[in-house]
């Protein structure tokens, strides 16, 4: 669902936190930008950031993540997060794999629209699946509705309107430590919605090792 | 589809500008805030703002705009625009009215599911319709597919899944004059999503008159 | 020091955190906007911004300050508040007055440059007096200096680098309630600068009185 | 004056945007971040980037910057660039060094501070010199004057007060490409203060070579 791709190791951070107070002196002396910072340093760190004191040094630390199989119903969340930076797989531009998929869906004898066994299976690649079949049946039946209309002619940006939010979206999201935090912190929370929820706690458990103490709060509830 | 519910006057704007240079004795003396500012004045705004020597300054204008009826899809473009502030209808908590309506479709000698004329009528009020019926129609499938979900005690977290990207939203924005600029500049491009395209319009269509001059380059196509 | 020169009335915010919950039918109903607002709608923004649960809906509010008799040094930390717009008088082209000036000193018998009774009194148009004479007289021997170097015809650029950051400024700031309530808080604190320290609790005070129960929390120390 | 510590590779960047239109199988595939990209993704990069289609795709390059030896005139303009996390060393804790400083000046016979041959070399390390000595000698009596006041005893929060602008100060700067390309495209100008147009040009100067030609329309100048 998430991985990550890139990210700014932590002697960066502690860096550019001794620049503000000139304690260079105090800390480890790093060659190369490194995670491997010793112990004062990652001391320093949890009191400048975790402490909030000074939380705009966590802005030095950005990820690159790349995202997958989310629904655009988690879009329509993740697109509030303002201090960010998504690069979205567009509905504009990439319905044309959709378009050339065999039908999801056959017709009972009571004429009863209803999908095929393969159909949702094939489906899986387009709809992100709920807790309730009632409501996949209904998604994967608007699937095939639209697919239908693509291949009647109709054009991408009129006929995206059916598009089901359980439609799968794909996300390049590029965040900084500081509002990683805030993510973390209302996207874990048991108030929000059970797809960012598992999203924010993958978010989490993709990041370094060496980087989670800064996150540990924001994620851990009781 | 739009409304301009409170903005900042352009006396505002002017006096902000003068500071930079210290030129308040150039200019118009106003007792109050107000958007009737003499011509000096108004070709200072047009020099400084949209030659964008100094377009920082444009960010004291702030619009508070309130819109109605327009699509989830929308939303997900509108949501890209982040330097501003927007408060969203959420799914999540106000689908209650849905729920309680009566049926959208009905079903035909040859058991096909097809909506009513009273159902389309009905509908109106929570689909954005598109210039393809066959796609309207797909929408309202949808809808009643999802009311059925909820009538049927599927919570909303789950049954919203299955939402049309059409199903209606209500917004409302703050926004400043630079990022007004932005959004208009991009959004009544002819490359825009027909809908998002419609209401960067409205918008300018609803601002002040005095405010027009500000962006009518942004809006202004050959 | 600080001015209020224009706010968002109340209702906008009360509208934009009821659009979230579409519970407009239990809020009063203002035809303009307007701060007066009703207990119910009140206690809404309380719960809603104060309890944190949804800070976004503070953004709608938005004040323009206009900020007067501050020093280079304030400046300095008031520009790091981001999530704001500030237009600065330039010391680039605002010079001309200084270089107007009479000499703010004259030499003692042992040849010591000394500020003048007068010189310290027109200083104060320029200069933000500290706590300590010492300082201050520095700040006039600066203040002079610079002048000299004014008048000997060298450029506003290089001279300006001889400015003491007790140096007057002047600003126009826009700021909303969500990054005003960070600035209070951050700025109120007894470990900020006294004279930001100042600023912050100006700032609170030139609020509307309708307005500061947003802001209490945020200035109220132990 | 300026060096450049870590940065997002050009791959980071490529994959994203391919994740807007799913064109992943017309790029390079690479399995490490790495700036050695293809042709045709370099293409890409160019069409989408600085045709500015698509700004906001540059804002998954990051660059985490360090820059010395500039002064506190230039920090008052660099922190105008809000699309940037800034650390920066503070003259409210950091003035101690200066504290243990000898003398940088002295009198003459006529009683007339000045500095001397060896003041102005360990002057060189508090001060940023200018073109016309006139105004270094004024920033180096300032400075002196600075010293004696730290010395008696004056706290930093006061002192500072009497700071000259020609101040050496030291940040760590990260921005993404998109806010890079404005901070280039406004600080190369011929209209910007000198210094910060010398540090604008070493900032693109120290880029890797494989990321300048994202930058070179931003600095190249008629």
């Amino acid at each position: 669902m998430v991985e990550l791709r890139n990210h700014v190791p932590l002697s960066i951070c502690v860096n550019s936190v001794r620049t503000c107070w000139d304690s260079h002196d105090k800390g480890g002396c790093y060659s190369e930008p490194t995670d491997d910072i010793n112990e004062a340093d990652k001391n320093l760190l949890k009191r400048v950031i975790l402490k909030h004191k000074h939380a705009s040094t966590a802005e030095h630390l950005v990820y690159n993540f790349k995202i997958f199989d989310v629904s655009r119903a988690l879009l329509q969340e993740l697109a509030r997060h303002r201090m960010a930076s998504p690069s979205v797989k567009s509905t504009r531009y990439t319905l044309k794999e959709l378009k050339n998929e065999e039908p999801f869906t056959t017709y009972t004898d009571i004429n009863e629209q209803e999908y095929t066994k393969d159909g949702r299976e094939r489906a899986e690649k387009y709809i992100v699946m709920t807790s309730d079949e009632r409501v996949n049946r209904m998604s994967i039946l608007a699937l095939d509705n639209l697919r239908d209309l693509l291949k009647a002619g109709i054009c991408n940006d009129i006929a995206k309107y059916s598009l089901p939010e359980s439609f799968k979206s794909e996300i390049s999201l590029t965040i900084n430590a500081r509002s990683l935090q805030n993510l973390l912190t209302l996207r874990t929370s048991k108030a929000a919605l059970w797809e960012i929820r598992n999203l924010a706690n993958d978010m989490f458990n993709v990041l370094p090792d060496s980087h989670k103490f800064l996150f540990i709060d924001s994620v851990k509830k009781i």
